[in-house]
């Protein structure tokens, strides 16, 4: 109730802050069988991790996942699976300059407005360590809907007024990875990777767009009212730290168009079974995926801290000025590609179990 | 699990098809002790209502709410709220002709994929009709939330290419149920209003936006992690049929902006408490709310049933032509807008009762 | 939240009181092509409405469902179960009388100290007019439980110092039915008959005991820690009203019993299966079924109404004499049998369904 | 929904299995600002873990539990509380001799069943280990309690034949810990503790019967339909492994008593308040506590693990003979103690928060 867990059926509860000995969490209702590839996990935290490249933050965490239960001779056995990820990096000094200020657009002021007092080092449940857990666990339902042939693939689409201007059909989703800001198109990727350079030079951030694609659903998953495909999904990523907006299909663009115009046509596809001629409705229709290619975007805000004087106030309201300090990233969305993954694979591992109970 | 509820501790529970004797639903978690104004109720439903105005569906649905339960001498008892709506005008009819169809843009198909069949008398579950039990649940949600002094005002902001290019501050929202198309501004209302009728006439549908203003949620409500307050509004409002997306704050317009713009410094307010010289963060905080007001916007598709002769196929793959039938709106946004207010009204309540159990 | 539910995946919700225009329910995550057999879920709350005998309250109800959703040319759709059952003898002069006072081990004092205030009007969700829609559920839970070859047999196994000494292998259970009181063993059940006639005509009322036993439930349902089957169907038959205790298998004579005693061997069974040679276990090892009958034992109180002068306190605590009125139960026995049966079939029905998803 | 988590707003989660690296858990939702004593914390796993005394399992743990997020200054801040239990003592040779064998009693056999393949060293989740994470939890409870003035005291009241005849009111409930097999009364406690040795020698086990009382919980606590107060507690301590049944107040002794003698009977108090004058009710009435202390008895079957031979089946049904090994408790009861505790806590801390959301 507290809200650190997501998930019905396939069930993720997490734990920790970045300060303290280890974070972790808890997967519930993997079904037993599966193969626990803990070289896929671990590449899937390495995409995370801070220190990877000159463009994210310098902090350094190895990141490794310690499993803890759950698993014999290598696969799940249906009991929950625990885990660990040790905080190699924790530098609270950094951090006690600040105990007394409000920083701009950061946590601390709601933090003392909700629970009274708060823990300063490190942000608490609110720094983005936390997403590591999230990896961690979106990795394993990624294994599982690797059984159902589903595949999922997020890459950053704008940093700043630099957009990629092609949908994803036009692109070559293997690059992702071949660049440090994973945006496929090459030329595109450097010059967000320059803006973000010139943007930690200047110590202030930037915000970006990460877009996502997900094949291999077949139709049916997702529930018609309240639980619909796409509500979870963009629950899933609004939940993600710095999300400021989530689309699906033709998204807000759909407001301006008509209805003879956005309507997806069904058509009998060569081999047989149906599709639709068009996918304006990205892949899901009365909140069930109807076979089509979901895709969406995730709209990320600049990341809070900069370094640069910033006039704000302290707990006692007294106006202070205070200069970020730290190992930030001046652009969170090259990071939060695996992580905007990762939460639409616990959403779909969800309902994909979810979906079994669908009929008699 | 088959996601008919909502919310953990103030919980909506729905059923029921446009086609059927009633619709209704189950408020669970009211708290004993609210009066229960049944003529603010049904005013909510009378926004929302088929018939109510030239520019939406002429369907009459009288859309009377009995309430069976829960109360006693007007007051909730702490017992849950059973409730019934009347279906006044089923035409199943109106349906027959389609009963092999899978019309564009519907949930037709899916449904039959997800469940092996389907009941195809006024669209089951994915029928707007569903909605009136969202926003008598949200109207009992609104009376809770009167008590912590929160008030919720959404409104028309685009329709098609019709945009309001003034932002809430500006506006005086009071003036919103003024005119048929629910947008303060009267002169673009105007125009509005001329467009979906415009659309109407030429059998099709458009498209649009609702924005929605929350006054007066006080720092502390949400969670920091999965269950942050705007990841929350956004599942519920993108659980609304024909939602494609949703951004709170500055939305995705915050990917093109950098930190030093996008920050909100602390300020001490005049009367001594907190507030923010900028509401960039649109009230939200770390996904729990700063005291300042909440805002976003809601994207809509047109409308999937359209008066014009489309292609599309049957049950069997089969090629057909098919055009709309029946009663249905040219444009979604007029009747939503209370719609809107309700899912988030549902929302705050029940993180209003969530927060009473954060401290010891 | 505030407990009007039972179930994970097949899950009732219920509302209503008896003085009210009707009670009823939503049922959700039932699977979608179940045919929803109306006279067989009519003849389950026959077995439970009151007036059916001279040893039950005489009471007039006829305990008619009405389905408003949910289903389709008889079969269920996968959308929610709605339903209705009108409340025909409402006679709230009955309780106008005691509307001040704390009837002894009634639950009058507890909401006033719970809700603040309470609609004494007919006890409110404590009545046992609360329990019609238990089994209006566990009908639809038993109809889809007759898919997986379960069955489920209640009986009455003692009322105050009358008890079957036999256990339910020795007995045949298709007897049950066949006389007032439910109890499979005529004679004994004569005696149980005389006795709760005695009851009554002293104005007084007494307790009993429910036996069950459940057959066909395949090895592998239920969960290993907190969601034991048993723990699950405990929890289920314990918020009956008037219940004062569970035990399954050899129950509470274990505590008397050596493991040499106790333990179940296994063997192989002439079909080649895998089954044990005794089974004290009751069906269920480590929380999970095992193939062999499930059965327990459930206590219950004499009814808190009698029909003599009893001292008691009002609601300022000044002492009172009060004398039952209204139309009540000496025994409750006999009419909880159906009841005891449709809790056990909703706990099984949600157990299939969460089994589904136990393995890759 | 793999069962693996109790609790609605105080909620444990759990993970591990005896021969892993570690056990552990998740308790989300404790208030903030409760200081965390962890020396009470660690006493309590004390009283449950192996190895205190000659009438115990000789295993040796030292059962000591890492907080590892959560707290700051010693005190909860709002924020999970992730906990790791290290295990010591693994010996998972004991446990390779029986990996074909389903021992009589255990789960060997429905964890196949359920899972398709099970770990068999240890017992996975079905091992008496899993119980220290709920003592870790339930000690939290307890200290959330504490402020609201409730404390909870078990004792064991049986072993085998030999029965404590005194009830709650009579004992001297402090003396409980002063004997190895905690027991109130020394004479009988000396008794329970012979026949426990006999019985090891015996190379069997025995069952027994925990009592528990429950002091302090203010009227109102509970909910009135499916989550009654005592269906809570007695699904949490069924949960238990071994446990076989529940009883709470007058529990099956009630099927014998007639209305007239059962009913409590309001009176003043001494101090103006209102009470019962007997408490056959054991304090809960309509499912809500009432003020009056809270009993009840839960009975555990003796140990399936016995050191004799013993004729059961393996995997492939080919029947077998085989012979307890390992270091196992001839009965439980002594240890079981702090875990009836703890899963008390665990229900009245949940119970305590829900209150909250009650009244307007």
């Amino acid at each position: 109730m507290a809200g650190n867990s997501i998930g019905q059926l396939f069930r993720l509860t997490t734990f920790g802050e970045s300060h303290g000995e280890a974070i972790g969490g808890i997967i519930d209702g993997c079904p037993a069988g599966l193969f626990l590839d803990e070289n896929f996990i671990q590449s899937e935290l390495d995409r995370r991790k801070p220190g990877q490249s000159k463009i994210v933050t310098q902090r350094k965490e190895s990141d490794n996942v310690r499993w803890l239960s759950g698993i014999f001779e290598g696969k799940t056995t249906g009991a929950p699976l625990g885990f660990v990820i040790g905080n190699d990096d924790q530098k609270p000094k950094d951090y006690e300059a600040l105990k007394n200020i409000y920083r701009p657009s950061h946590a601390d002021y709601t933090y003392d407005a909700k629970y009274g007092f708060r823990d300063y080092r490190g942000g608490g449940r609110s720094s983005a360590r936390e997403t590591a857990a999230r990896v961690a666990g979106g990795a394993v339902a990624k294994l599982l809907l690797q059984h159902a042939g589903v595949s999922i693939s997020a890459y950053v689409s704008r940093v700043g007024n630099i957009e990629l201007q092609h949908s994803y059909h036009e692109l070559n989703l293997k690059l992702t990875e071949t660049n440090l800001v994973r945006c496929p198109d090459a030329a595109i990727a450097e010059a967000m990777i320059r803006l973000i350079e010139e943007t930690r030079k200047a110590g202030d951030s930037v915000g970006g767009v990460i877009s996502c694609v997900v094949k291999g659903v077949p139709a049916g998953w997702g529930e018609p009212v309240f639980d619909k495909l796409h509500a979870d999904i963009g629950k899933a990523v609004l939940s993600i730290n710095a999300v400021k907006g989530f689309e699906f299909g033709t998204g807000f663009a759909a407001a301006a168009m008509s209805g003879s115009q956005h309507n997806d046509a069904f058509v009998r596809l060569p081999d047989g079974t149906i599709g639709t001629a068009t996918n304006h409705s990205g892949g899901i229709q009365g909140g069930i995926s109807n076979g089509a290619d979901i895709y969406f975007n995730v709209a990320f805000k600049p990341v809070a801290t900069i370094m640069r004087r910033q006039k704000t106030i302290d707990v006692n309201a007294i106006p202070v000025e205070m200069m970020g300090r730290g190992r930030h990233d001046p652009c969170v969305v090259p990071r939060a590609v695996p992580i905007v993954e990762a939460m639409t694979a616990l959403v779909l591992a969800d309902h994909y179990l979810r979906h079994r109970t669908t009929r008699l």
